[in-house]
């Protein structure tokens, strides 16, 4: 265990997390070393200029002589910031900084964060096409819902390299990869159960999409005024279109209500749900109350009455940590150079998540720890894998 | 001597750049290490949510508690790149991508290639003002003139961190720099000498403009046309400013019968200047010719006539190489958080590398190695001062 404990020089203790982040907690570091005039002559002029002259020709070399291969843009608007909401671009680079530093030390990714000074849709996505020759893939960051439907879709569709929206995706596919196993925990297939989700933001939807992707039996969405159904009036195009393929069984009310009876509760939003919900759910339930850094209900208060229960914090067993997905979803997409990642890519990377512990499993283990060293083997290979499958790898 | 050549399987020897550029020449790296659950748990969430609200409260702490203070943008467009002109930002990264690693070597300073598929000059003003807010510096690099000037402008009165063309001023500098010892080693003060400079792009122009803020006694620049005199009708707004101010002899004509008499010849160019023309100088003349890879006169063949002869070439006498200036003047500039660059910053750069051969002087060692340790030393030093002075250091 390493001592992350400082004392200040009157020796009170201090908040560790400040000294650790004094000078930032990355660097832009050369790979060659340059000794002499040779050296220099061969990684800057002249040198440089045969092997810019060679990409000038063809372009796709800047896959084998640049970085550019192994680089991802890590771009935030700093609208949604953690729990902390809209705290501006230089806010949420400490943020940044750690996304850069999580995507090399499990993923092997150079990342470099881009915050922002603009909130509008459209200057965002033109920026971020303007300065992505340089790089590989972009991954969205903490950018507030529904813009970032809309930002991820378009950059998408005008960029030939991936573009992932974590707080989307990450989030959804290590919650696909806890339901796979905390479904067999529970002898249960996934068609069988009914989930309850608290949350209609970025990860709402797409947890939502995925499960449904992955077979869930049905799925009800709650946002701060309740189940989202065709029937309410106040909907967002986004949400309209959420209803529509969602909620069959058509309940209207409060999250709560809605939980009755319930297979499976994931919580994806800060509000609190009660005791009582919970033990309102069918024997074996599910709950996954992901808010952080508080919980929607206590886990210990949910095992009560739930069999499986998973937070998004370190100190409780089953932590569903966005860690176990994007470097490795990055890594194997790079590898084989994807032009986009796709449903089925995400899909295979859930499945390698959950596979990880596939052997272990218990009601305290549907996912493996960020630690674990399997991970970073199995995700990178399934998604590969799974790209050339779809016909989205160039090699 | 390191040895940087390489065999290809079947023994050939190969373009030892390709190799040593496989990859590409930078990465980004952690700083902090993270080895278990407590460090992630204050690299990332939930400690680093502390340092961003803290940020948020107060954003000048983004200089304390991230990598801001220490990076700067390395930007262009691809269209000036190095003599190889309009090759588009994929080419242009490898060069990029070099001059990040000699910001590291010989600066400490960490860059961030941007490589931008846009052309347009508001465009460009525009992206790099919004994604400026995780950086402490901009370096425009091998932008085509006029267009580099006006984007230089327009970024430095809209951002409040240094904004440096390094192809006009870098070069400026280590001319201004060599010129001043190059007067010394003739026994010249720098007032009585009369230029020719043979370019009048990026480079030309921020030469021409040092050297007459340095005081030199007078210039003439020359275009692919002849002297800019402001008889001539064809000149571009920044060329009749430099008409305005310069060739106060009102030499008209050819760049070659403009150094009949003249003590200093710049080579800024492509263009060739013959061995009579350097003979028709005045005695004891200074001959900088700067083209690259191909001077515009062999140094040799320049050297029986001239006295003091300097190239861009490592394999000769007095290199002028970049290298001596743009590390040194970001690694002064974001120690003292300078809001800008200012004229006296460069002119104070130049005398620092001048005055770390000042004992050693001789025609053919006018400036220092690239690899002079003194020169980092003192470049940074000097420029700090030099911003202090100035009243442009935020600390």
């Amino acid at each position: 265990m390493v001592d992350y404990t400082f004392m200040s020089g009157n020796g009170d203790t201090i908040d560790p997390a400040f000294p650790l982040h004094q000078g930032g907690k990355i660097e832009v570091r050369p790979t060659v070393r340059i000794r002499d005039r040779e050296g220099l002559a061969l990684a800057y002029t002249p040198g440089v200029a045969r092997v810019s002259s060679a990409i000038a020709e063809n372009p796709e070399l800047a896959r084998e002589y640049t970085w550019k291969s192994n680089t991802v843009l890590v771009v935030t608007d700093g609208t949604a910031v953690l729990g902390l909401g809209d705290i501006g671009p230089e806010a949420a680079l400490p943020v940044m900084e750690g996304k850069a530093l999580l995507f090399k030390e499990f993923g092997g990714v150079d990342a470099v964060p881009i915050c922002l000074s603009t909130k509008d849709v459209d200057e965002i996505v033109e920026t971020v096409i303007r300065i992505a020759p340089a790089y590989g893939g972009v991954n969205l960051e903490d950018i507030s819902a529904p813009r970032c439907f809309e930002i991820e879709e378009r950059l998408d569709a005008a960029l030939d390299i991936p573009v992932f929206h974590d707080d989307q995706h990450g989030t959804a596919v290590v919650v696909l990869a806890a339901l796979l196993n905390a479904a067999r925990v529970v002898g249960r297939p996934i068609s069988d159960l009914r989930a309850v989700v608290s949350g209609a933001g970025a990860a709402g939807v797409a947890v939502t999409d995925i499960l449904l992707e992955a077979g869930i039996g049905d799925i009800a969405v709650g946002d701060s005024v309740g189940i989202i159904s065709s029937s309410r009036e106040d909907l967002t195009p986004v949400k309209a279109a959420l209803a529509a393929r969602t909620n069959r069984l058509d309940i209207e009310g409060s999250i709560e209500e809605a939980m009755a009876g319930a297979d499976v509760f994931i919580g994806l939003s800060a509000g609190e749900v009660s005791d009582e919900a919970v033990a309102s759910m069918a024997p074996s339930a599910i709950v996954f109350a992901l808010a952080n850094p508080d919980p929607e209900i206590h886990p210990e208060v949910a095992m009560r009455t739930a069999v499986v229960v998973a937070t998004g914090r370190s100190d409780f067993p089953n932590q569903i940590n966005n860690v176990l997905a994007f470097p490795g979803i990055f890594r194997g997409a790079l590898d084989v150079r994807a032009t986009t990642i796709t449903k089925g890519m995400k899909l295979a990377a859930a499945q390698a998540i959950a596979d990880v512990v596939a052997d272990e499993l218990a009601p305290d283990l549907i996912v493996p720890s960020v630690f674990d060293p399997r991970v970073g083997v199995a995700v990178p290979r399934a998604v590969a894998a799974a790209a050339h499958a779809e016909g989205v790898a160039r090699r």
